[in-house]
């Protein structure tokens, strides 16, 4: 029912990560006028399915609305997506990001237009990326001088922003520790079947991880010791373990941007709200972006590279 | 054959941890006359089993040379154990940890005695503890008046000593660290299954561990980015995760002892090795500690508690 939109459909954006995809349906200014999403993550389509998945998505809109050009960000433009979209060094502008999309024709004639990744080199020289992230944040940024935000996940991203440049960023692995330690280390098989959200173990956890003097490979073992002197009840050995990774995390990354008072937190809003209670443990204040950061950061990739 | 042994055995030596159980046979001064081993660790014995493997293991022993004082150490005396030792606190004289033996009695009437773990706590008090090592080390301090050590392992520990007194020590559980993310994580998931020995990936790793700024939750996104770069070969890539993580124990683990400029290492002689190799990079200066160290300390620790 194509007449049912209020303004006109001008692009189809596509959030496109690891498990899942989101597709959305913008008009003027990026209003969303429709959306649809599903597991159709690029771990989880059969080989050389991305075309169909895209087909199978989105025909209804470019035969009802079309042809609409697409854009698409996240892991569809890794090496194991659908496009190789290589990493545009940071700092990095919206103009910069726009003018290195990569672009192919689908099977329906439409031409995918896809966002590049970031990358980064730290103090040694080591390089850092983020694939997905940079949409993200550029559908966050707003016009301030200098910000910093946390994208929390299984591999947490901290990026620094003045006005709308992404200046740089870094990973943690906090996300990933946290599940393969629960699942396969002695700390897992400590915790108990039945466990319980325990704030106050969370927040020990934090206290301990932003402590300094101390490497996280030390801290962790104290997840064991307390335990064992009876000091930390079994059932909330899993939150004082989840507080101990945030807190290491966010020692570092505010050690990197000590000026920093308040942070952008960008992305599931339970994740987000830990993030935010070790953030405030920190001293540190954080607000929440409103969701569908990717649909507005995709508008202004979008706008940038002239396809609206 | 109980001549053909050269002197009257006087202590049977029990050095019991988690996966094997290794005895000893004792003589004038701690010599060794005989050994036995297996893989009888605690937690592959059945339930209350413990009695049944020690007469298993020394029934000829006892009845050929017997009776003869028993004196174990390690995990035997924890919880999970045959008879739990509480911990001795730090720090700790061979007389303090001979004066808190547990002991009971076996089924073919001998006395078993156990030694005690230690423990500590750090600056923000939250406990550490060790339960074995502190009889290698026992086995391995000599008279100098401080002395640092290393007991690579799954969870390894550093500690101090001032002539025969342990004064403290650390945990890092690097190894166990090591395991899960070769096993369970991303990192592991891009290690081609047939890995070759590549020194210049260690040394890289160790040096990227060594360097200051950054936790280790940050660094360890370096194994991903390098290999996805091309600047580290897929066959190395665990190489550098196991020197990445003992760069970063040691860095935190000097940055405790910052006099320390020699290390006596401790343990199974290829992890030795490997500590050696990467204190080296450090520039600190590293001796192996000759084989069976439990078996001197519990020598030692049965000369002070009037067993021998």
């Amino acid at each position: 029912m194509p007449g049912t939109l209020p303004a006109a459909p001008q692009l189809i954006a596509l959030d496109w990560g690891t498990s899942s995809l989101r597709a959305y349906l913008l008009g003027e200014n990026g209003a969303c006028l429709a959306q649809a999403s599903g597991a159709f993550g690029i771990l989880k389509v059969a080989d050389g399915g991305f075309d169909a998945t895209y087909v199978r998505v989105c025909e209804s809109w470019q035969r009802d609305y079309g042809p609409l050009p697409v854009l698409a960000s996240g892991m569809i433009g890794s090496r194991q997506g659908w496009l190789e979209a290589p990493y545009v060094p940071c700092p990095a502008t919206p103009a910069q990001i726009a003018a290195s999309l990569a672009s192919l024709e689908a099977s329906d004639g439409a031409r995918i237009h896809i966002v590049p990744g970031l990358s980064c080199r730290d103090a040694q020289g080591v390089p850092d990326v983020m694939r997905g992230e940079e949409t993200q944040l550029l559908g966050a940024i707003g016009t301030r001088d200098d910000a910093l935000w946390v994208l929390p996940g299984t591999h947490s991203k901290w990026a620094r922003s003045r006005s709308e440049t992404l200046l740089d960023f870094t990973t943690y692995m906090t996300g990933e520790l946290y599940a393969v330690l629960c699942g396969h280390s002695i700390l897992g098989r400590l915790m108990p079947a039945a466990t319980r959200s325990d704030a106050a173990a969370f927040a020990r956890g934090v206290g301990y991880g932003l402590s300094t003097g101390a490497d996280l490979s030390r801290k962790l073992f104290s997840a064991r010791t307390l335990g064992l002197f009876g000091e930390l009840p079994a059932e909330g050995l899993a939150d004082y373990l989840s507080g101990l990774l945030l807190g290491a995390e966010i020692r570092d990354a505010l050690s990197r941007s000590p000026a920093a008072t308040e942070i952008g937190l960008i992305g599931e809003p339970g994740l987000c709200e830990r993030y935010g209670a070790a953030l405030e443990i920190a001293g540190v204040r954080a607000h929440a972006v409103p969701g569908d950061a990717a649909a507005r950061g995709l508008w202004r990739v979008a706008v940038a590279a002239g396809l609206v």
